[in-house]
C-alpha cells in the first residue's frame, strides 16, 4: 500500500501553545456534538448527490475517456497545451502542474518533457501576458482546453474568441477541433446551448462535462483538472487512489478520528474564540506553493459570506483569511511577522520527508569556506533543519501550528492533501454556519462588469 | 517631464465606507501633530545617514559601476543570470524583472530578449529546484550573482558553495571571476573577512558594497538590486529618476501633501482604530504581482514587532498582515470573501492605464459567438471594467480600499511605487510605534537553525 501523508494538529492544541491561542480538550469535546450533527447533514447530502465532489474518485469511465482524448491529441505531437480557464477552472491544474512535474518544465525540452507539451495556464485577461502567449504558441502547434461550467465566462469567453480567431486563420475552421478541446457543463434538455455547448456542437469537438453538482473550486478531480492532467502524462489512478483513501479517513463520523473534521475544528474554534482570523498554508516545498494557492480560493470563497446558512442573519460576515507562503523563502519575508506580530494566525506548516532529487553541499574547497556546519550536508538536510527551526519557534512564541507531512510529492499524496482539505472546507461551512458553496458576490461583480463594458440591460 | 503614478486614499475615507470602516477628516486632523514629529525624527535620522535608502538615487557612482561590470559580463555572452540570494537580496529583483521585462521571458530567443541572458531568482533551498536550475544553467554558459549582506546567510552560502564547486570543475578556479559577481557588505578594518568577503580577495572576484546604513528589504536601488537590473539592460537612470521624483512629493511635511504618509495614516488609524488587520496589494496587471510580494516582506518584516519602539513595551504584537494578490483572477477566488467576508481588510489597488500590448477580441466570427459586449472590445477594456467593477463593489461594501494609477509600467514608475512604500512602511514604523529597520525573530530562526544542522556552540 502506498504511504500517504500525516496530519498533526498537536502543535495547535492548549498543550503545545497555552489556553489562549491553542484548542483545550474541553473545547473539542464540547465540539463534538455539533461536528457529529453536521457530519449526518454533509453524509444525507453525500447520499441525496447535492455536492458531487465527494465521489467525482469513483467515476473510472472518465478516466478512460480523457485518456483517450489525450492519446489522439498526442498523435499530432502538439508543443503547447493552453488551459484557457479561470478561479476553480485554472487553479487545479497549476497545483498539479507544480506538484509533478519538473521545476522549470517549460523550460525543458521536448525530450526531457516526456514528449509531452509546455503547459500554460491563462487564469487572467492581462494583454501583455494573453499576447506574448499567443506569440509563444503558434495556433498550429497548440491545442486548447477551454474550460467554464456556465459557459458565460466573460474572461475564458473573451480568451476563446481570440483564439478561435487565430485557429481559423492558421488551420481553417474545419480543423478547430484537432486543436480545441471544451470543458462545459452539460447542455440541458431544452436549455439555451452556452457559447461553449454552441461550439461543440458546430464545429464537432471534443468535449467533456463538468457534473452539475460540482462547483469551480471542488471540480479538481472532474474533467476539469483530469484532462489537462492526461495530457501531460499524470498517473490519473494514482489521483484516484490518492482520493479514495482519505475519502476512507474523512468518512469517520468521529471528531477525533476524522483529520478533515479535527483541522476544520482547530480553525473554527481559533477564528470565533481566539481571534485567528488568518489561516496561512506554509509548504516547505517549491512544488506545493500552488497547492497553497488552490487551498486560498477554495477557504476564502467557501466560508466568506455576509449571510448564515438558513438565511437568516445577513450581516454574519463570516471567513477566515487564507494566506499562502513558502518555506524557506518566507523567513526572510513573513516569519518575523508570524512570531511577534498579533497572535492572529494559525499556520499549516507542510513538509516533505524525501525530495526527488538530493543536493549534497560540498566539502570545503580551495576557493570558499562556508561554516562547518554546511560542509558535507545537503539542502535537503537544510531544508529540514529550517523547517522544524520554524515549527520550533512559533510553538516556543504560543503561535498555533498544524503539520502535514507528505512521505512524498506525488499524484497520491497531492490527491490526499486536495481532498482532504475539500472535504474540510465542507466541515468549516457548517461550523461558521454558512453555504460553503455558493459565491453571490462573485455574481455581482459579473453584473457590474457587463455594464462598465457597455452591455444593455 | 515623465508622467508619474497617482496615489488617492479616497475610497478609504468615511466618506466613501462610512465612518465604522473608513477614516473621517478629524481623524486625519488628530494624527497631524503625531506625523509631524514623526517626520522630523525621520528627518533628522535621514540627515544623520541612518537610514541610507533616502538617499541610493543620488548616488550615481553606482550606475557607472554597475554598468561597466554587466557591460563587462556581457562580452562572452552569458545565457543565463542566476542571482543567489533570499528575502531583500531576491525580492526587489523578481519585483524589477516581472514588472519591466516582457512577460515568459525566460522562454524568449537570445534575439528576442535582446541579447540579454535569462535569469534565475534563487530564493529557496528546495533540492529539486536547485537542482534543476543547475541543469538547465550550464556554469559555463552563466554568470551567478551572490547577494548576502552579512556575508554569513546559510541559504545563501550553500548556494554558492554548490555552484563554487560546479563552476571549478567546468572553468577552473581561476576563471570563478569572469563567473561570478559578489554583492556583500564592505569588510571593516581589523575585521573577520565574511565567506563572500574572502572567496572576492582570494580570487579577485567583482564585488559591490551593499552600504551598511541600508537593510535587506530597503536595498533594491543599491547595487543589489541595480548590478541584476544592468545585465538585463533596464534603464537605471530612469529608475533613480522615479525615486528622486518620488523623494520629493514623500518629504513633504504636511500629512495631507504627503501620499506616502497619507497611505501609512490610513493604515495605522484602520488597524488601531477599525480592526483592520490584513493589508491587500491587489494589482490589475501580470507584470506588478511581484511588487505585491515585494511588499509583503517590507511590511511584514518591518511592523510585525514585540517591543514597541523604546523596548518599554515587550508585549507590544505590532503589526498588520501583508496579502498579496492579483486582479481579475481573484476576482475568482479571494474576492468574495473580501466583499462579504470580515470587515477586516484595507485593499490598494494597482491600476494601469496603458498596458504595452493591446489585444482586440474580434468581431462574431463563423464559429462562436460571445455576448455582444466582447465582440469588439479589447482585453484592455475588459480588464478595466473588471477593475472599476471590483472597486466600486468595495465601496459599495463599505470595504476602505486605496488606489495607485499607473499611466504606464516602466522603470520610472515601479521605482516611484517602490520608494513611496519605502518612506510609507518609515512612517508607519513611527505611527505603529515599532523599529522598523530590525529583525529580531529572524536572527533567532537563524540559531536554531544552526543547531538542527548540528553546528557546535
Amino acid at each position: 500500500m502506498t504511504q500517504g501523508i500525516r496530519i498533526s494538529i498537536s502543535g495547535a492544541r492548549s498543550a503545545a501553545v497555552g489556553r489562549e491561542h491553542g484548542v483545550t480538550p474541553s473545547e473539542l469535546k464540547a465540539l463534538e456534538p455539533v461536528v457529529a450533527q453536521a457530519h449526518r447533514a454533509l453524509r444525507a447530502e453525500r447520499s441525496q448527490k447535492r455536492y458531487g465532489f465527494y465521489d467525482l474518485h469513483k467515476d473510472k469511465a472518465i478516466l478512460g475517456e480523457v485518456q483517450r482524448a489525450a492519446k489522439g491529441f498526442s498523435k499530432a505531437r502538439p508543443q503547447n497545451l493552453v488551459v484557457l480557464g479561470i478561479g476553480g477552472s485554472a487553479l487545479g491544474t497549476t497545483a498539479l502542474v507544480t506538484a509533478l512535474k519538473p521545476p522549470y518544465y517549460n523550460l525543458l525540452s521536448e525530450e526531457e518533457r516526456g514528449g509531452r507539451p509546455r503547459v500554460f495556464v491563462m487564469d487572467n485577461v492581462d494583454p501583455e501576458t494573453f499576447h506574448q502567449m499567443m506569440r509563444i504558441c503558434p495556433p498550429k502547434k497548440t491545442i486548447y482546453n477551454v474550460i467554464s461550467k456556465s459557459g458565460g465566462t466573460a474572461e475564458t469567453v473573451a480568451q476563446l474568441l481570440i483564439v478561435v480567431d487565430q485557429l481559423e486563420k492558421a488551420v481553417g475552421a474545419s480543423a478547430l477541433k484537432e486543436h480545441l478541446v471544451v470543458t462545459t457543463g452539460a447542455l440541458e434538455r431544452g436549455a439555451k446551448p452556452n457559447p461553449l455547448q454552441a461550439l461543440v456542437k458546430k464545429r464537432g469537438l471534443v468535449s467533456f462535462d463538468v457534473p452539475p453538482n460540482v462547483g469551480g473550486r471542488f471540480s479538481v478531480f472532474s474533467s476539469v483538472g483530469l484532462f489537462p492532467a492526461a495530457v501531460l502524462g499524470m498517473d490519473l489512478k494514482a489521483l484516484f487512489a490518492g482520493c479514495a483513501s482519505m475519502d476512507k479517513q474523512c468518512s469517520r463520523a468521529s471528531l477525533q478520528d476524522n483529520p478533515a473534521y479535527l483541522r476544520a475544528a482547530v480553525e473554527f474554534l481559533g477564528s470565533r474564540d481566539k481571534g485567528k482570523s488568518i489561516s496561512v498554508m506554509l509548504p516547505y516545498a517549491d512544488a506545493l506553493r500552488d497547492v497553497a494557492d488552490w487551498y486560498r480560493q477554495i477557504w476564502a470563497e467557501s466560508l466568506g459570506k455576509r449571510c448564515n446558512l438558513d438565511g437568516t442573519n445577513t450581516a454574519w460576515y463570516a471567513g477566515q483569511t487564507p494566506v499562502k507562503a513558502l518555506g524557506v523563502t518566507d523567513q526572510h519575508s513573513q516569519l518575523q511577522l508570524y512570531l511577534e506580530g498579533p497572535n492572529d494566525k494559525i499556520i499549516t506548516v507542510l513538509g516533505v520527508a524525501a525530495f526527488r532529487k538530493r543536493v549534497p553541499i560540498p566539502k570545503a574547497g580551495p576557493s570558499v569556506k562556508g561554516p562547518a556546519y554546511l560542509h558535507g550536508s545537503t539542502l535537503n538536510k537544510l531544508m529540514a533543519a529550517e523547517r522544524k527551526a520554524t515549527v520550533d519557534s512559533l510553538k516556543e512564541n504560543d503561535r498555533p501550528v498544524m503539520a502535514v507531512n507528505f512521505p512524498q510529492v506525488n499524484e497520491f499524496t497531492v490527491a490526499e492533501l486536495l481532498y482532504m482539505l475539500e472535504v474540510e472546507t465542507a466541515m468549516a461551512g457548517r461550523l461558521f454556519d454558512v453555504d460553503a458553496f455558493g459565491q453571490p458576490a462573485v455574481e455581482q461583480i459579473k453584473v457590474l462588469t457587463r455594464r462598465n463594458m457597455g452591455a444593455k440591460g
